[in-house]
């Protein structure tokens, strides 16, 4: 079997602040035979989320920190094009967590074989249909404990997790719906395209105003991707008895230092709120429930999506740093 | 049956800040002859609790602002001498919200008959068998969900609460129990007659630094009677998992405008965490387990509680002011 260059993306410095180019290196490894067990697989999508720059830090997280001088681990998904493994023959579909590089070899274990479902594109699996789906699922089911008739606000609404939750809120039976964006472009997409009942753009005025102003009955879950002022807003708008489920904060990700914290916290207390953090990795046994009905769901034509592409390995950093600008609609996906 | 003259402390203002003497009225009320249902208590003890600096202001909460130029609501426990109802003999013990008065007078319905249990002093219904014990309890259990081997960390835990939960979280089989509070006498109390494994003074040292050095393998459990910084302190000690009841606010209550929450939030995140704030009339159902536990400690002796005790309904502001200064020692009561 041929040897194999792979071009891969490493972190070389931790960045202070936001990342730059000089964060990173691209570097060639030639893959030999493989070993027994191995395969050898070809991307076809690479993803950048959000998480990794949390990552690129030397702190304690549920996570460890990037090693230097190590090619970026993240998700994605390609076919196997050798196999020295029973169990993951060539052609079969594989996700897995190899991340920044145009080919992987590794031992089977690394990788986990999907099905290639007719008219279902490969990408799905890196968002709508994987991680980033269920982490919308897990965050409303199991965090949020949403019921049906519930009002509930999504913040970083037009991203790879938002849009997915407000769709999956109202297919479970929310009253209403209501997602923050940055652009008036995306609040447009999230009522027309995503169904969202209303949208505001956090850019134009105040959220904590804006949101008071478009729930004026309150909310009764949030689902936070963004922290900060956002989170304040959520706590002065939420009914007696509310919860958020925090997926991340993407406003304080690039802080140089501690952020400090909402001023109206004492409301956990008069209004019996709930805060809860999670990470999807903790709550991977409800993979199979999600999967059964997002595939149905997906079936029915009753999910919509958006991707924005970047072509090329090379541009893996253009594209992580344009999805934590907020360039990106839907998820951010580097195709091989 | 005769009239009876009722001394009575009534809000007149609403508090900047520290409320002080001139936010209060002491008036006589003249109760004339029993209504049919109505029954007449001769008080023995008024409580005085942090969360009435919360009602004093004129804000959304759990429980509606005080009234200006009413009577100040709150709970009490007294002996019915006189009835027109057969719901509530002469002679019976009950509990109430009437507040700060020497003698309550009201129909059946806002009495609740408590068994006069030999031996058990009538002052224990405002405190460690009353709502102060059920809110240790609810709070532990109901809320933060802690379990056998846990690690627990009670701030403000020379308090009436903080001593019920220091008690309760060992006696539901926590690994340790750490507590904080405001001087070196309350502190020995906490070790020596509470029970605690560990207890701080959070005026010696920043708070995040003694929680640090006195749980190095960290929290799981955190019950919250403050606020602010121990807030703070507890979401960097916290294990994975960790959840935290928040039951009041002290350190915030008397501040004249927002306060800035804790600047490590993000932890909620990382490390999978949950807060949630909670009010004990929520949770009325968990009573009767409560009663019927806390009982059985209490015949067994395991339980131990101070009160500092004012003499006097025409001392119930400085009781309440004492009470906020942190001036007592377990349960603040008036005794008429």
């Amino acid at each position: 079997m041929p040897s194999a260059v792979s071009t891969q993306i490493q972190l070389v410095s931790r960045p202070q602040g936001w990342p730059t180019h000089e964060d990173f290196r691209t570097v060639q490894v030639t893959y030999g035979d493989l070993a027994p067990g191995e395969v050898r697989v070809e991307n076809a999508f690479v993803s950048v989320d959000p998480y990794m720059r949390g990552r690129m830090n030397d702190a304690r997280s549920y996570v460890a920190p990037y090693a230097l001088g190590e090619t970026m681990e993240g998700g994605a998904v390609g076919r196997v094009v050798a196999s020295a493994s029973d169990d993951v023959p060539v052609g079969s579909v594989v996700v897995h967590q190899l991340g920044w590089r145009d080919i992987a070899q590794a031992d089977a274990s690394a990788f986990r074989v999907v099905p290639d479902l007719p008219g279902v594109p490969l990408s799905l699996r890196l968002h709508i249909l994987g991680m980033t789906g269920l982490t919308a699922y897990v965050g409303l089911t199991r965090i949020a404990e949403m019921k049906e008739g519930d009002t509930v606000f999504i913040s970083g609404a037009a991203g790879a997790v938002g849009t997915a939750a407000g769709q999956i809120a109202r297919l479970l039976g929310a009253k209403r719906v209501i997602g923050s964006a940055g652009s008036p472009e995306k609040v447009a997409l999230l009522t027309e395209k995503y169904g969202y009942d209303a949208a505001v753009d956090y850019k134009v005025a105040p959220i904590r105003q804006q949101l008071a102003d478009v729930a004026p009955e309150g909310i009764d879950v949030y689902f936070d991707n963004v922290g900060g002022d956002h989170l304040e807003a959520a706590l002065d708008a939420f009914n007696d008895g509310g919860r958020a489920a925090l997926c991340g904060a993407i406003a304080t990700y690039n802080a140089d230092g501690p952020v400090p914290g909402p001023d109206n916290l004492s409301n956990l207390v008069t209004r019996g709120l709930r805060l809860e953090g999670f990470t999807v990795g903790k709550h991977l046994s409800a993979a199979p429930e999600f999967q059964e009905r997002m595939g149905g769901w997906l079936a029915e034509g009753r999910i919509a999506y958006d991707e924005t592409i970047v072509d090329g390995i090379d541009h893996a950093v253009d594209a992580f740093l344009d999805m934590m600008r907020g360039a990106n609609t839907g998820k951010m996906l580097v195709r091989i």
